[in-house]
């Protein structure tokens, strides 16, 4: 079938929206159609080229709501009709990280997914029979879309897809990284550097733990408003200060943070993450995705009095379990309204990376 | 008072083992005698002349066994006859530390230990009119010594003294890190790097928490049969692979540890140690104290993909609760005796740190 598409020609390139050709479902895998996708900093940061498991030429796409149109053998965890949000990280139930409980990090598709085609090995999408890669298992810049069955969360009918699908990425990936990967507790205090879409959602993240107070950190601080609105305490400039972020934060919490939060992927502010944690107890997690043969170092001394330094992928929230996220949306619990400062339609794309880019937005949502 | 010690006059130099004057405790302290003192790659570390908290002319030492002889002003905690273990982790139980429950780090005594002075910012050692500094609170290398009421664990009077010595560093460290850092279960792998006493100390504390494979590591093969005897199911050489040792760790273990151990103090095996843990939940522990200004770094992918790097002082064991490890030792839960491989007087000090060096020794304890 046909379907429009935003294909991914090379590095560094736009965008260009066109005509794909979309084979149908194989066994275990469902045709979905895309309502809606939200454009994030990893579809930016592969364009880029900086991605080392970036595959071109490709339909690039993760955060999207859809429908399923047809399920291929085999598959019964959705059927036609279904609302549903692909998944990046998968959740087959079967794999040895599934069965673990400990992760949400999935292995059934990761091999394949990484080189950017289907389970099999193949790809269902072309142009004028040149294959194109698939995108993270997902590939949401395409009106239709083969995932895998393993990679859909199916949420409640009730929700917007043009608004749920930000949880299929960045805003669980924050809420679920101070939920889940961090456990904040009632009144820790909490700092969050970098108020991209996946900060701010932290910010929510700690407002539900009902953390004392979440300290929202920014270059720009055009971010500041919106921060306070989503339940910051305050918020600060690096560039206000001489010394070091994480001395400025020490010396504001009285020893640091219980827990910190790098929402950015910048290696040199995991750093500063780390060390604005308190001796004895404070934790530290990753959520920004670094470039290729980038590295993150301090001081072991800084472990040895007790931080720890962890990361999480998705928030650690285990994929099929998103629609507790919908669900908390649709109690007003989370403000996923607000992330959307625009919306597009599929041939404004280039505009929304842009926009991205300039640090003018902080979701646009393109409809297709 | 007069008292044999061993003097550290400067960095680098052997010992000199001399007469040296001690004074009474002032209000908080306690005089002590220490019966017996083990010699620890910390000592050998500060004599060095690499450790950043170095200062010298100083009396080391910090794995002793004493008897209180005399008290100073509103100490409650002890009484003179008591046994004791001089502790470098204070315990004062009120500080904003200690009242945390989630750290053994005490911030009493802290910034006066780390400057090599008793809380009030004076000596209590001094030889000819000139003074001495005190080391980690403890100064265990003179027969007599003078430290903070809350720098002391009261022990059973039924332990041997130059036995449980042992238990004021080394071996609680490693220990500890494994039940209380990492919380090791029941049948959970676990990669042991370097096999010092503490590496030998974690080994005991993966059989305590019933690990299932207990794989030690080492360049020096003739540490493997110690290893084998406290517990080790494999004993890997890094020196036999051409391969980076997490890669033939992650290859032997379907994926890598849930749980390692840094006992070495190289920064280098800290990131192996990370690396050759479990994506998704692997958990690795620097316990080695690495060189003035040495950094650890990784990918951050690592942390992402669900690893976790944290470390430990004291094995997150709180000074007043030692007499639970004194106990586990009289029940021979603990094996103290196998560290102990040789036994020297104070004049030999200079031997044992000889041994050290030339890896020949596990523990030489010093009787005075």
């Amino acid at each position: 079938m046909k379907s429009r598409a935003a294909v991914a020609w090379e590095a560094g390139k736009p965008l260009e929206v066109t005509e794909i050709d979309v084979e149908g479902p194989k066994a275990g895998e469902v045709l979905v159609r895309n309502v809606a996708t939200g454009v994030c900093h990893t579809d930016a940061f592969t364009l880029s080229g900086a991605d080392p498991e970036g595959n071109f030429p490709s339909v690039l796409g993760h955060e999207g709501g859809a429908i399923v149109e047809e399920v291929g053998k085999g598959v019964t965890s959705v059927a036609p009709g279904d609302h549903v949000i692909p998944l990046y990280t998968a959740d087959c139930g079967e794999c040895k990280l599934c069965k673990s409980g400990k992760t949400n990090l999935c292995s059934s598709v990761r091999e394949t997914q990484g080189k950017g085609v289907m389970p099999d090995g193949t790809s269902r999408f072309s142009t004028n029979g040149k294959s194109l890669h698939h995108y993270m298992g997902c590939s949401t810049f395409s009106e239709y879309s083969v995932v895998a069955g393993v990679s859909l969360a199916k949420v409640s009918k009730d929700a917007p897809l043009d608004k749920v699908c930000l949880l299929g990425c960045g805003v669980t990936t924050g809420i679920g990284a101070v939920r889940n990967t961090a456990g904040v507790e009632p009144g820790s205090n909490v700092a969050v550097f970098g108020l991209g879409a996946i900060g701010l959602a932290a910010i929510q993240g700690a407002v539900m733990a009902q953390a004392g107070r979440i300290i929202a950190i920014d270059i720009n601080p055009s971010k500041f408003e919106l921060a306070k609105q989503m339940g910051a305490t305050e918020c600060v400039n690096p560039k206000d200060y001489d010394q070091p972020i994480q001395e400025v934060i020490v010396d504001m919490t009285d020893g640091g943070v219980d827990y910190s939060f790098e929402c950015i992927g910048n290696v040199h502010v995991m750093r500063s993450a780390l060390e604005c944690c308190h001796k004895g107890w404070g934790k530290s997690v990753v959520i920004g995705v670094a470039g290729a043969g980038e590295e993150i170092s301090t001081r072991p001394f800084q472990l040895v009095t007790g931080r720890e330094w962890t990361g999480s992928a998705f928030g650690g929230v285990k994929g099929r379990n998103l629609n507790g996220f919908v669900n908390s949306y649709m109690c007003g619990h989370i403000d996923l309204d607000s992330f959307v400062t625009h919306n597009m339609k599929l041939e404004q794309i280039n505009e929304a990376f842009d926009l991205l880019h300039e640090g003018k937005s902080i979701r646009t949502v393109i409809h297709f």
